[in-house]
């Protein structure tokens, strides 16, 4: 089938669900299709690296055993298996991280981004440098919860503003990254709160990818 | 009018009608309107600083009198009058030059740049500075060519290949970004010669901002 | 009339005064004149980016019209219009952001920059960014008063040097720059404060630009 | 058993015993043992992202598999796995490309990398931007050879010398990083050839286990 | 006498002492001898520029005057004379900040490091951007301690573990380096205390040392 | 005798009269005094890397014993030196590298530099990335003269263009340095060959001495 294959690395069908539900605004007659599968491989939730390492080669599968595929995001801010997916395939693959951060450059001067876990932080800069942008970051500060906490109701949203107005005012952000996929129901909720853009990465890459898809 | 606003910074409704008709494939039933404008203002087309600086407030009062619109793209690769633009509204600007490069940095390591005269090349490697991502360039190279032989036809084609691949091979670019509002009709061609992507500036910038405006 | 043309890109003659007077020691007999004027289309203050873009044309007017001129410096913190006026004539066009932070990094290792309004930061550090040397950058930060207040007398030194310490003992700045053009009457007691170097923009940019008149 | 593991990622035992042999130097009475073993899992030759990514996690189940060991070496130039192993283990791991060009950072100022295949090159230089060590390299520049050829006697010294001139003499160099696990036996010739230091990561990489092996 | 030449480029014959029975892990039968000198013509203790720049040329005549020597380390953390030295003879000279910077980076993602001095700390920033890995440093603290003070016993240790425990959890480091060739006898127990790898610049630097000569 | 003290650090006082002479334009009725002075203990031309550190104390010593002087020029590319002179004294100290340098970066985007000799580039790298400024640097090119060669007639001055034309063509550079304080003579006819600007760092460094005096 054609059109724009999103995959959760996770094996956690409610991270799926939910920014499949999320990405309705894409979704119009004649555009493409968008397509969120979950990746049976995956662990529940992409915390360590041996979860990052251990899902690129099954993501590498599954974007090659869709060639009729028009486009592929990767929807987990570690952008796991980004690379190897592309050697898969002669498709457009966007990771989320990367676009998030490079959405968030259109956005503003110097990006804050919130992280779920303070030891994926360390993991986070190194890509922001392999990406060559660590000068527009103000900072990355963690929401010190776990996924499930993150993805529920007001504590998590009370607890992200906490963290994203520190980013702004301690730190110089001018725009705010969501450092996960799994955040995207708080978006509109926290720019209101900040006043300042707020990105959700699989928006942004999913927005990306239906481009690259569109002028194919 | 609600929708997408891209305002052709000079006055040459020829290069306006080209990227509005190129825009197509992202018009879509129910998506944000896309209307492209042509400033009134501007000069025939942008060559110079004066070119580049004379445009600004008049672009941020063009701005300013579209209350009702959801995004603006400034769709020239200076970029002209981008900041000024930001504060003369809240809703999202985007420029042709920061989202191309930005988009090109989602599909290769190191971008190359194709430029339609020499004299530009050392603003947009202050541009590219500015935004912190010199170190994913490869090269800028110019056509030495006018705007309106860059428009025309198989002419013009044949010397983005030629520069292309010179970037390409010599200078290990392996995106392109053309450097020009007005070459969209040769992008699917030149990405054909080349075998590596190639961005249109402008394509990238309302692609970003049909994202910002379908989550807003 | 020949010599360094200095221009106030405001048209707040007390700031062009105030600079005027403290040129003093670079006056010579023999040396080259310093006239300095006031941009009579320039706003009171440059405070917004819309100011900043609105004087560009200007000065590159003013700037054209004077071919007998030697050299321009462009007096106002955010060099508005600098790379136009560069086109604009053959003679040296200097900005005294650019002087300033150049200077600075003669004087210390890691400069930081007293701004007046915590709005510019963003805008600087852009420019910082575009200069190539925010590594140098020890902190900006903003002393949070109006200009008219800065300009007046013990208060607005008793805030520089609180800010000034904060930048030199929390920031690691080893050299402090004025990041306005009419700070210039509290260089010397706030140096004397601070125990390093502190530098005022538009002295050293007529400093540059005397030394280039002398060896054109 | 205790000492320092060097795994050489692909399954080729030939290049294992090649750098085994090289390793002979650091083998002393009372230090640290150097066990050099064959990843089972591992492709004939790691010349894909996909054989990177597809060794990542063996790698990691083998290093958990030795609790034994006082420090790891992963022996491919691409360091596949480096992250994982090193969250696998509490003891010291090293990846030669990591290693070799830090080393050739204390001996010269600026390095050229020998690598096998041109398509290797752009991964490598994301590494080096990963580790922020861009602004030190010189260029990279291919063999253009398999790397069975690579292995073999005269013809592969030949082309190395002849690419290390060029690194030497076109880019600036002034040290050389064999960009491979299998080039040792060439090292001293083409040192003696080029006239600067020649790095071999893989010694470079075991001499830095050996001192935090030493020194624990 | 062949080997590694270790100097101490003061002339407190304590510091070296202290070095030299640290390094002896190294020393192994068959492997190359470590002699640890003490610069007669150094002074006390290395705390000012003037101390750093007097040492440079006797240093470089002392490595001159040992032509049979197979290494040179530099054992101060200024790394003073390190690039004359490398001209006053063809064998590897090592500076112990470089190495000890350099082998920081293949432990951890963000380098702290602990210095004696306040005043030092602009110089060593100046010498990372020297190196071109700025962007790995997390931060860098004193310790506000004598050189005597420092080489004592708990006292120093305790204020090492508080320094050493702000760049761990306020700035992010993850991996640190002792920035003085006099604390070896704490390594391992602030290692301890820390959680993270921390580096002895001697021992980085010797070890380099024995690899270059061991494969020479 | 208070002024500005200019040291040529090399012994040949047909250097030091050289820039003496050349510094006529900055020396007026009532400005401060410049006062050139050739360093007894100079080597006769500084071309090693020993030449350079073993004038640092000489010229420190020689800075301390002038009390009474206001601001102190090195006036020697490789800036010997620098940082001990600013420990001797409390008045500014300026190097003609680095006022080079950064007086460039007021008059193009990206700096090309002409150096006598091949060996000094790497140093003059070196040096450059210590300042944070590599990203504005073009390139660097010898003459391949000796420096007898340079200081004399035509055929320096046609050598000089020649690198500079290649400077500006090949690389990019919008402005010239001139790496050495013996090429004063050559500037004017330098700049009206190649239509850019070129700097004399000599000229450069004793501007900012003078601004520096004027105002303190």
């Amino acid at each position: 089938m054609s059109g724009i294959v999103v995959i959760n690395p996770n094996s956690n069908p409610a991270v799926t669900a939910g920014f499949d539900e999320a990405l309705g605004p894409l979704r119009r007659p004649g555009a493409p299709a968008i397509v969120c599968e979950t990746l049976a491989e995956g662990p529940f939730g992409i915390e360590t690296q041996a979860h990052v390492d251990g899902v690129a080669i099954p993501l590498a599968r599954l974007v090659a055993s869709r060639p009729e595929a028009d486009a592929f995001v990767i929807a987990c801010y570690s952008d796991p298996g980004l690379f190897v997916c592309r050697e898969a395939t002669a498709k457009p693959v966007f990771g989320i991280a990367e676009c998030g951060l490079l959405t968030a450059m259109a956005r503003g001067q110097r990006f804050g981004v919130i992280a779920i876990a303070r030891r994926s932080i360390a993991r986070h800069i190194r890509y922001m440098r392999q990406m060559g942008i660590i000068d527009r970051l103000a900072n990355e500060r963690p929401l010190d919860m776990s996924v499930a906490e993150t993805a529920s109701g007001e504590g998590a949203l009370a607890r992200m503003i906490s963290v994203g107005t520190e980013l702004r005012d301690r730190d110089g952000a001018d725009v705010i990254v969501m450092g996960c996929a799994g955040m995207a129901r708080h978006r509109r909720a926290l720019e209101a709160a900040l006043g300042v853009p707020v990105i959700d990465p699989v928006q942004a890459a999913v927005t990306m990818a239906l481009g690259a898809v569109a002028f194919a």
